[in-house]
């Protein structure tokens, strides 16, 4: 069975098409690599990838696509909406199958390290590659973004992990990571206050005492005449998404308010949806072996 | 991607090894052909293997394996625990990925002609391939076993559906159809009334107003003093396992009793879980495409 990796990189390029499609052509093109989401952004001016592949498929495209990121974009013209520090903005690596995290670590070093040299790109670990917990965060390493980080890099704690201690002068910084599948899930509350979300939100995130791999916003839905708790479940292993939906459950009892419905967003690994039916049905040692699309996959 | 059918053939030899290797090597040996299961018993004399493949070739090496275990089994000799009324004695495909329930009675179809052909074997076909209603039970079907079909099959109405008008002098009739997998779902109540187990059963169970596509039984768990609910689910599409599960709930309520825990026993298909945390966490607008693993699947 192949070992079985995401990878998400973000470029800061999302409106000019033939720059795009000279980034992502090295990604379309390689064997052992599937493209499963190509989203530029207009208004971020920024290009998220989604694709699985093999560690090392996706490490040697990477690398291709990174030298083409840089080729064609220049950080000094580039604006939009979303916080950013290089061409190749940052490009997380997620376990996904018959992978540990640590491989996932190990692939992130090695493309920064070959990165680095090759594209003379000063690059930093993120999440579980940081070298040290100030870069487990990204929002903190990105804080200043590329503009500020002219000076930031010259400070001795920002020294970068791989290559030259100045930015590159076309493509700022990369910051490289291993960090678990991001699930999105959010729940509907069947009211209309959105003091009510955001109340549960704080309640239920980690961030103000809530569940520890769980970030959660309250939203209004306009269009629904509804609310929502908005949730980024950061390791749906540890952190179960059933766990947050009881959780909301109980939360929203106490203003009277039902739950209208749940949603995911984008992908997710089939074990997170597992774990809910097990608990619900208090399965007793269900093995994952027992589902037959798995046994089909230990065929790749 | 490919289309995938399970086949899970029933063959009347659980004891010799030797006549057992014989039978499952062309299986082992198929390409497109993943075995994911022997298991012979010996009480019952009968080997049931369960495998998994493209339409194509699971029909090609079942021709093979079927040639094999006529040659090596003799029905006139054969005596075991389990209803049984050929070497080969039944054969149901089952659809797993990309492949609808028409696809499965035409693969039954293609197998059942070619081998009554090539081995003048006379066949039946069953459940959802079958001809008529009184045909689509397998045990109605079986009825009067190897023994009593000499005389069964004589009787206009037991004409086979392939194949000669009489029995093989040495294998028998085969039984040949297509059907939903099979998902064996039990929910164990924490009590030591067997008759509470047993009265649940009727109520949840089809044949006797239950749930249409469920069977059940209610069992004594002798070592865990406790009993069961063991169920058949013959259709997770239409009736959903969390349809059983709150219906045993809501009966057991009125006993006093609890739920201690459920299991599920060999395999399944992924969907059938993912429609119990659907249906748990109020899901809107999932669909299977956002599991990563299908996108995995969608490559084979």
């Amino acid at each position: 069975m192949k070992k079985i990796m995401e990878c998400v990189p973000n470029f800061s390029e999302g409106r000019d098409q033939e720059r795009i499609d000279r980034i992502v052509r090295p990604l379309e093109e390689a064997e052992d690599v599937m493209v499963l989401d190509t989203a530029p952004d207009e208004d971020h001016n920024r290009l998220v990838v989604t694709m699985i592949g093999t560690p090392e498929a996706l490490k040697e495209t990477m690398l291709k696509a990174m030298a083409e990121a840089i080729e064609v974009i220049d950080m000094e013209e580039h604006s939009g909406g979303h916080p950013r520090m290089g061409a190749v903005d940052v490009v997380p690596f997620t376990p996904v199958r018959n992978v540990k995290m640590e491989e996932c670590v190990q692939t992130a070093n090695e493309l920064a390290r070959r990165a680095a040299e090759k594209l003379d790109l000063p690059i930093y670990l993120y999440e579980e590659a940081a070298t040290s917990p100030e870069r487990e965060n990204l929002a903190h390493i990105r804080k200043g973004e590329y503009e500020g980080f002219k000076e930031k890099i010259k400070e001795p704690e920002w020294e970068p992990d791989y290559g030259p201690h100045k930015l590159h002068e076309s493509a700022g910084a990369t910051v490289i990571g291993a960090r678990m599948p991001l699930v999105a899930f959010n729940v509907n509350l069947d009211t209309e206050d959105v003091e009510i979300a955001k109340e549960i939100a704080r309640r239920v995130r980690h961030s103000s005492g809530g569940l520890r791999y769980c970030k959660a916003i309250g939203l209004e839905l306009e269009e629904k005449g509804m609310v929502q708790v908005s949730m980024n479940m950061t390791d749906y292993t540890r952190t179960g998404l059933y766990q947050s939906f009881e959780m909301i459950k109980f939360e929203a009892e106490r203003y009277g308010v039902d739950i209208a419905g749940s949603e995911l967003i984008g992908l997710l690994p089939s074990q997170a949806l597992f774990d809910v039916a097990e608990y619900y049905l208090g399965l007793d040692d269900f093995s994952p072996d027992q589902i037959m699309e798995n046994r089909l996959l230990e065929e790749l």
